[in-house]
């Protein structure tokens, strides 16, 4: 008997072209399929909760999978993890609902942001943090950060995903600067996000924190529904996808 | 006129064969000197304070060099974080006395030991923690580690470095486990150290954490000066070499 399951991922993806399987190239949703056929002998299709771009990294992306499985669940994670590379691992695996559906069921997901900022770069962080040498402002960075939170028109900072009609307007109930030492991360939590928006957001969170820009300044640039006033990108690597909840 | 500079250096050892230049393969030595020549026009030799082996990492190695520079030492720097490769960094450069020895004027090294404590493996931290699935006790692994402070001739963790004829007595200051999550780092700090005495040592404290060894045996292997009894060695890319500390 076919049973669904729910896992959560993590991955580096420094070695990926992004998680969405393609005609040519490394993707994790290539490798994950690939090793369930390997443990399972059977062709298996994989959904996942966010399709993250090429160089994003995650530790709690969601994936789901329907496998016929002679023993346990735990047997199942402990063989996938086993065949998996070692920039993938299954961090948790659970029987789900027939109908569960990571990317459409999901309530909430969190992505975290992280900068480097100091004058040298750390060759320990490079995979992992966006090196921004110039002083930030991280308290202007965290006020202009607050008038994200709330419903609002996001088409400023990105576009539904490619093939979706939906609307450009999404929940953010999240979204804050941390500091550690020369480590900053911006956490932001939404219902959903537009293609790229937590880069566009950064990027401009950035022009902020370099006082490019004045915080009041992105609610003007979210109120203008404009895409092209947004056209720098913070790079891949800085960005993770944590969590991603669903009701219940 | 000729200038002697100390640097602070970081790098991520996964790519390097060691600090120590070789015949063949990418040492960390050789291509600082790679890049100082090309900065310079002219070959230049470093000093290191500690020779990290193959794998290792670095946020606070220590080296020395003599250059004939015209512009200033800000502008030094700067040029050779142009052109280091992506794992490697100087944090700092300052002028120092012309006799000044990275090796042999430290007067307190200190490395950082990290462990990944959880069942499944991590990828986003596989190049810079030792996975061990296994729960260990880290209250036992500190116990043990007491031992080690106090000078003591650690014959049974290591030997001198090749070449060296000094004792195998050496002093540690500080041997100190913390947790943060499932993330177990294991601080040391001594005078100096024998060659892979760190890796030795952790090896001997992860069996004392998954009950192999009781806390004491740290106490008799010490006493035994036997390098018999220490066969294993913790995996190298745990280890980062974070400071080395001179007098005054």
């Amino acid at each position: 008997m076919t049973q669904r399951y729910r896992g959560i991922l993590a991955y580096d993806g420094t070695d990926f072209l992004g998680f969405q399987i393609q005609a040519t190239g490394r993707t994790v949703q290539g490798e994950v399929e690939a090793a369930l056929e390997e443990v399972t002998q059977s062709p298996i299709r994989i959904l996942g909760a966010g399709r993250t771009d090429a160089g994003v990294h995650a530790s709690g992306q969601v994936i789901a999978f329907d496998a016929h499985w002679r023993h346990t669940t735990a047997e199942l994670q402990r063989a996938l993890n086993a065949v998996f590379p070692a920039d993938i691992s299954l961090r948790q695996l659970t029987p789900a609902h027939p109908t569960f559906q990571p990317r459409f069921d999901a309530r909430e997901r969190t992505y975290h942001y992280t900068i480097l900022n100091q004058p040298v770069r750390d060759p320990l962080w490079r995979l992992y943090a966006y090196h921004v040498p110039q002083t930030l402002d991280v308290a202007a960075m965290d006020q202009a950060s607050r008038y994200l939170v709330g419903t609002h028109d996001f088409s400023s900072f990105g576009k539904p995903p490619k093939g979706e009609t939906f609307s450009p307007v999404r929940t953010v109930t999240r979204a804050e600067w941390g500091q550690s030492g020369a480590r900053l991360t911006f956490a932001i939590s939404a219902n959903a996000f537009l293609y790229r928006m937590v880069r566009a957001i950064v990027a401009v969170l950035v022009q902020v924190g370099l006082g490019e820009r004045g915080p009041d300044e992105v609610r003007d640039i979210l109120a203008a529904r404009d895409r092209a006033l947004v056209k720098s990108l913070a790079p891949p690597h800085g960005l993770c996808l944590v969590r991603v909840e669903y009701p219940g």
